[in-house]
């Protein structure tokens, strides 16, 4: 039987497609070659995020893969450590580029649901190692949290780990991929969070649905060497003006709908908990991201997707024991509860079916 | 006196901006999530730039460094080596990238014009080091060379060197960002370039007018270890049908046009062979790049670009004797014909002026 | 005041002065370039050492990092991960050189006193990431654990690691600098240690007190590599048989007499835990480290060690809050009795004596 | 037929087995722990060296590889650039060591004999690339060359060197390896050598006849951070002193006898340019390394090198048309003429034999 057609793609708030609307914008754009810094639709979306986040400066990156990366590179270099909770993309999903690439050493602690825990992170860390152990020149927090389901940072222990962190000298990275939808979650301004990091990266092809893009906010000082990493890591682009207007088009219409997508995931994750209980605590569901643990339903992650695409529905197994599925600007509320009948039946039904 | 308004741009060919009919193309495309091998127009341009090479498969990358650094990765890792001339881009304009992300170690002979030298090369190559000194894993030619001054390499010695090399268990690997112009100045085909290496880089972003794009051609298993290296490097992309539709574009209308830019280069040549006997030897002009010894004219090469900037037209300065011009799409022959007639009058004049 | 002599240095079993008798055993060694592989002395050392772990072959290094470090080489390279605890030596006091010279990535877990949580490395571990996360290339094991204090890691978690790894196929390095400890201390034979690890490194310079040198053990076809991958360090030594022949002066004299050292490290725990009962636990003291909590006594670890010296007791402030001292092969009941009895009153007395 | 026994070990100056009096100047040498600072046999030889090349500060290491890879980081990190001939010990015979370990990318000039030519050096140099070229930090001289046949670098060379690259701001690292070779071929003092370079690595265990060490000297500064990259290199060993006695011995009473090994590796290159004219230029040959163009004798290097291996001569093919045969401490005249005799009859007699 072949699988039929799919009816809500929830692999990841990546799959979006740029709108009619977002492609007029990248039409028209005016640009020039941004690696001598002659694009002005670059420039624009790049003043307009660093005031976003309330820092001096922002570059356009091909991905949040590389931003992140560079932002790491600003705080470390080879034998330097930046350390993290265990599940952090930087860590998990970049596939060792920090390291690779900068010879930068992690340590994690093994974190629930990404949450930070600001005492543990500051045991873990290493103000001044001496001549003779690892420093730690930076902390990341990840924000929200992507392989943790969504989860939100709350500002409070950000800003106690700045705090604590600034006094011994050691950095602050801010994996802002999606703090697009902490903000629109908690109503914190990007400021505050942008407040308590060194470095700051923001993606523009996750939920707020442009095809390319993420950027790099931090200090004019900071952004001036990041342009020098961006180029030796092969990311200067030319005449990137038209992915940048898909940019600041997204961030005058894609923002505050975010909440429409944390509804719809709030939705379907009462709708699985109501089938099997076990399987998420809606409580835990704070923006777009659903982690369900299928062991409720005695699957495994990758059985429980491999089924539920047959049936049109795409997740993502994260492990062995937990799928994803993520809420964005292509799914609406028909797909949504299409998908949530779909993942409660076989849930319930277990990979017997 | 404030500088005149540019009239001539030549400071590189990656500074053409999209024609209205590219953007026409890029507003259509279909796209998909190219992270996961879903886009249409990717995966359409990628199989013809294959085709046109002659290689099994090929890669899209934001850029042309990225297209080379990921393909000297696929000949060499960590303390192995890669060899190439002195002036070669991957050695001198790409920031380090192959030592600093790859551990790839590199020596070079000094090339005149950045003209390969086969005997040179298999001197300088040691194809088995054994366990003591270092084994040559690859050889880089690039076609046509950027700072040799668009220098086109000979076919029979680039078959030479692939005979030579492969007998030794050496690779190629062509850096071919400018291989277009190679192609329209000597008719030899793309693919017949392409049979002389392993791993072969082509930029779409440069004569080709598209606003950003490179790819990697090579064996099918070769691209899809590239792939997670591209990843790894941050190169990993989602919709990006759209810059892979203008890429299409350019190819089928802006391959033998390049035959304009080289006329134009050769007459604006000539004009600065006559006024300051040598400051260019026109026979050795060959395709869209114009390297000037101004020390015929008692100028530094900084000192010369400065000067032509104040009168609107803009270059390069490749070192202290020589300065750069390069012609592209977006320069038409007045404005060849106004540029040469003011670097003329300047080398002429001398810095007195 | 003047500081009082050195009574007992016990920063480190690292500062072990060889003995007239090794003396003698190192300068009649027989040598040959050690390079070339023709050191006789080095050759019956790694023999004899690759039979005590039960591995095929051994490599003579000149120190445990460079062992620790080619073992973890031989395991993984640029962007594929390792895992261990956070104290571990690997990851605190070798400078970050994992990632730093082999683009290794790393995580870990919170350990209590450095001791193995095999179900907590197992949630770590990602056995096969595929092309979009990191997989795990190596766990780490260290025993006995240096910053942990000395412990001893029980033979049943190895093992159960090393079938949960074997099955997943994840390798195992066995950071074994102190093995020798953990074997006098068990009764546990070494091979058995050595058979839970694909990799193992010993230390000659620590507990059994040769001038310098340690060894990995591993496969034929590994240690062959590893002997590439030790050269590139800078570790390929020539007649370096005057080590080696203090290595096996020590195996055959130094082993056993290390329950000297775990028997005079539980006196001093003991007098320490009677004199300020929550400095120490002396049921945790199970080899030649002591531990030592400080703020039991209000200290801070550099400032008691520093007031220890000043008595002529030499430790190390491993962090804040705590201050490790070490006992080896030049330290005697006298020296253990007046260590216990001035760090008892500085603890007892506090810092503001 | 069995080979015939080793009667000249002629393939390197690294082989040379310590002599009784430098191995009871080892037994008695007073030792510390060497990672703290506090050996001070060590203190003594590094203190010694420091002042015959007239640097600040000396810092012994495992080996020669890793004197000049801690030398080369102190110049450039990940990126940056140094240069040398393509036949330079640093980028052959390090196995990569540069760019793997520190990132550092290299470009070299083809030199004959590895001789240094000065104005080729200062083309290839950037001194300053800006932020889209590779800047050079460091030119590094071999003196006397290994690879080029012991050939001396003359100090006018050096001292020109010095001051065009000074003046740009770029440094100097001089392989000094066989430094004490240069000095007594020419009578120049050690330090007017060292006078010529910011970075000076020298090797105990070539023609000094030590077992094990090498030197790295420089500005105290940077000999501070040397320490550190040691260490993280896995070079940070304990009770070394042992080692440096030999050191120390040598520079007593193995530096002026170096003439004895140029006058035998002299004799033997005339008696070989007799026998085979053109085979060896004796005019070339200026200290203890014979370079044979074996193609004189229609041999190739490795079958010459097998053939003499039969007839008991050992040596070393540096490629395919040359072998390399290296005087030292352990071959006395009749070894010599023994060598030179069998050597010319093979090359005269040529493979047929």
């Amino acid at each position: 039987m072949a699988p039929r057609p799919v009816v809500a793609d929830l692999r990841s708030d990546t799959v979006t497609r740029p709108t009619d609307a977002m492609r007029a914008a990248m039409v028209d754009a005016p640009v020039g070659d941004d690696v001598y810094g002659e694009d002005p639709t670059v420039a624009r979306l790049e003043e307009r995020v660093a005031a976003l986040l309330g820092h001096e400066a922002a570059l356009f990156m091909p991905t949040g893969s590389m931003a992140n990366q560079v932002g790491l590179r600003l705080h470390a270099g080879p034998g330097q450590e930046v350390i993290t909770d265990h599940l952090a993309h930087v860590l998990r999903a970049e596939l060792g580029a920090a390291a690779a690439y900068s010879g930068i050493t992690t340590r994690s602690w093994v974190a629930d649901r990404g949450l930070l825990d600001v005492d543990t992170a500051l045991e873990v860390m290493v103000a001044d190692g001496g001549p003779y152990q690892v420093s730690t020149a930076c902390v990341v927090v990840e924000n929200t949290h992507n392989f943790g389901g969504g989860t939100v940072q709350p500002i409070e222990d950000m800003r106690r780990l700045r705090e604590a962190t600034a006094a011994a000298g050691v950095g602050v990275h801010l994996d802002g991929a999606r703090l697009w939808n902490a903000h629109v979650a908690t109503g914190v301004a990007l400021s505050d969070y942008g407040a308590c990091a060194d470095t700051v990266s923001v993606c523009l092809s996750k939920g707020l649905g442009a095809p390319v893009g993420s950027l790099l906010a931090s200090s004019a000082a900071r952004v001036a060497q990041a342009r020098v990493w961006r180029k030796r890591l092969g990311g200067g682009m030319r005449q990137v003006g038209i992915l940048a207007a898909a940019g600041l088009h997204a961030l005058d219409h894609h923002v505050e709908r975010l909440a429409e997508d944390h509804a719809r995931t709030r939705r379907a994750a009462e709708a699985l908990a109501d089938a099997v209980p076990g399987s998420v605590d809606p409580a835990s569901v704070e923006t777009n991201i659903l982690v369900v643990d299928v062991a409720a339903g005695a699957w495994t992650g990758p059985g429980l997707v491999a089924a539920a695409a047959e049936q049109g529905v795409l997740g993502y197994p994260t492990d062995v024991r937990h799928a994803r599925f993520v809420w964005h600007l292509d799914v609406d509320d028909a797909m949504t509860d299409h998908a949530a009948e779909r993942l409660s039946r076989l849930l319930a039904a277990g990979p017997g079916e």
